[in-house]
């Protein structure tokens, strides 16, 4: 039946009709869209994606965290499901395509199976994932690895989570209920904007995901000495914005150089006192590095810490380090990558394989079966903000992608 | 006359009893003194040494901008003034020593003089100068560098300049008259605790200055660009906290390695965004540089510009520097110097020779007439701070080499 279907079958228009519908919910005045998570219009966003589904011919079900559940029906009675989907909240100050390109997409694969009258073996899901951008609740509640204290979950309004479930109609009480497995998701693709510039400094139209990467944060805090800027000799001093320095070069020289994907950033320091005829005696910064490999998350940080023991020593500093945040990599996996990839090749589009740097719903749901994503491109690499923009074409060559993808793992899971 | 002292004049309790009697106005509960210029403390303070000055025999007056003006007659009519004095203003969180220590000594000074009937060909001054610690106004306007604009002078809570000075007897429309020449005072010698650690680290009992330093204060601005921190790799940022940490390094390494007397310091620093995950966009960060040679001073600053137009270059940022605040050094007058040298050796004292790096009213003084300045060493190098402490044998002591200074240049003057 695949035969049957237009080599590009997916309808440009009214992919971008619905996602400039869906942006209009949480509208910013330069083309932005804020759309917290189980704000109001996050509810009203989940009732217009719920509508697109059923019209789609999809039943509809929501699960104890407020994750939508569509699902075109398959003709094997019993069969696991091949799914997709993505989030539609916002950061406080997001763009169009972050998260919804991924929703809307599923749904344009849905019509399109509708209007072409195709069934597929498995059944074919579209998830609506609850709160990517905060909490991740939603996704780590379908893996089985949702934290279940529900103070680490209150929002910055003092709204607990309880009450922000019901108001999407899930039950915090049933958290557990939100579980799945592989028997029935066997496959999960994600479409998503890549949210970074290496497509475009590739300049290809499609990349090939290889994994979601692991992500380590750590606070260091450097403490050295105050004294008087002035009366205080070069070699009498403990500056700690000195020892900071070092370190920041040494973690930037780290991820420079290493032979690996990683990438290891300093974006936050604070220096106290902070006064400009002061030298520094107190320096906090954060250390984010991130990489597909385990292996080498943990030599960069074994480096790193050899460094900050050097840095300490040379600058009578003290240098201490706390982990703040662990993720593990995952993988995506290599039969579905080549899939992918054959696709593009038959769609005659050009692409390349690159890791994905951000966190995605695809990362959790990657723990308990396969998983793939597929990335268009960030126009100037730019995401989280209104400047967001991929064009129209490439979403709908994405969604190509992950239709043609869908038609093919159908016939071989 | 001279011959008729004992080795040390100074009395070493009174001087003790005075500096904490004078500490009592503004005492804060750690021993440390909070009495900002203009307020009710200092005015409570001028009040007292007032009656000081008086009881030890000297006439009072004070000028347009508050500086009280004690003078010991001498017995040569129209010659010009031996001086020394400092301030009684302390920072918000001060110690008892800094300034007073000038204040009480040449009192202490005048009260040997007095006790040994003793009478100078000079007359001897001793000059308490108004708000050192913030506009410098008193031995500006004696200097007859004082700015003239009000505005410069408001205080943190909307005070006037001229109300400042009417509150200290002042008269801001007669600002102009406070300005001295070397006709009035032939010599100034002001005796300061050190507020650094050198003597301490160097076991010496009195410091001999060369000069106070000159400083240039520059507010840099490096611009990047914003990136998310997983998604952009390493070669693709342009990371403003990676080009600052460079310029800090270079600053500190030329300040240590440079030939020459200079201190450099970064002592400011903010980044933006400083999000953990996000490449930093901006940083903005101090430069403040001191040396008695303004010639070391400008080779400094070429040597940094050049540093920054190519950390510019090799992270992509741009890199603008906006000159804050100069200062032009001031050299102590060397036979002044040799002078207060002579007088450690008869009083087998150990002494040694080092540069002012922090602000004096002597520099101000110094523009126009001989300048000398004797250090006593401050405990672990602290000042501007609860825990400033110098001994009350070190204080004394400094006191005596400032008595014996002036008998000294009574002579050679």
């Amino acid at each position: 039946m695949v035969a049957l279907l237009p080599k590009l079958a997916i309808n440009c228009d009214r992919l971008d009709r619905s996602l400039a519908e869906l942006a209009k919910i949480g509208k910013l005045p330069n083309g932005g869209v804020c759309r917290l998570a189980f704000s109001e219009e996050d509810i009203q966003a989940r009732q217009l994606v719920t509508t697109w589904m059923l019209e789609a011919g999809m039943s509809v079900r929501s699960d104890a965290v407020g994750n939508i559940i569509g699902t075109y029906a398959g003709t094997e009675t019993g069969s696991a499901a091949l799914a997709t989907g993505s989030h539609i909240d916002t950061v406080p100050v997001g763009g169009r395509y972050d998260g919804c390109l991924g929703v809307v997409a599923g749904i344009e694969v849905a019509r399109v199976l509708q209007e072409n009258q195709i069934r597929l073996r498995h059944p074919f899901e579209v998830i609506v994932f609850s709160d990517e951008e905060n909490s991740v609740i939603g996704c780590k509640a379908i893996a089985g690895n949702a934290p279940t204290d529900p103070e680490r979950y209150r929002r910055k309004d003092g709204t607990s989570i309880q009450e922000c479930l019901k108001n999407v109609g899930g039950d915090w009480d049933k958290l557990h209920t939100a579980k799945r497995d592989r028997s029935e998701i066997a496959a999960f693709v994600e479409l998503h904007v890549e949210q970074g510039g290496v497509l475009e400094a590739w300049n290809k139209q499609i990349g090939v995901v290889t994994g979601i990467v692991g992500q380590y944060r750590y606070m260091v805090q450097i403490v050295g000495r105050p004294n008087h800027a002035g009366t205080t000799p070069m070699n009498m001093r403990k500056d700690a914005l000195v020892a900071a320095s070092q370190l920041v070069l040494a973690i930037n020289r780290l991820g420079l150089e290493t032979i690996g994907d990683q990438v290891a950033t300093v974006g936050h320091m604070t220096v106290s006192p902070n006064g400009t005829n002061v030298v520094p005696a107190l320096v906090n910064l954060s250390i984010d590095l991130r990489d597909l490999s385990e292996d080498n998350l943990q030599y960069l940080i074994t480096e790193i810490e050899k460094e900050a023991v050097a840095i300490a020593a040379s600058t009578g500093t003290e240098i201490t380090f706390d982990l703040k945040l662990y993720v593990q990599p995952t993988l995506a996996k290599p039969t579905l990558m080549a899939t992918i990839a054959d696709v593009c090749k038959k769609l005659d589009l050009s692409y390349d394989y690159l890791p994905s740097r951000a966190g995605h719903d695809a990362q959790e749901i990657g723990r308990f079966t396969d998983m793939a994503m597929i990335f268009v491109p960030s126009l100037n690499g730019i995401s989280h903000s209104e400047e967001e923009y991929t064009s129209p074409e490439q979403c709908a060559l994405g969604a190509e992608v992950l239709l043609q993808t869908i038609l093919a793992i159908d016939k071989s899971y």
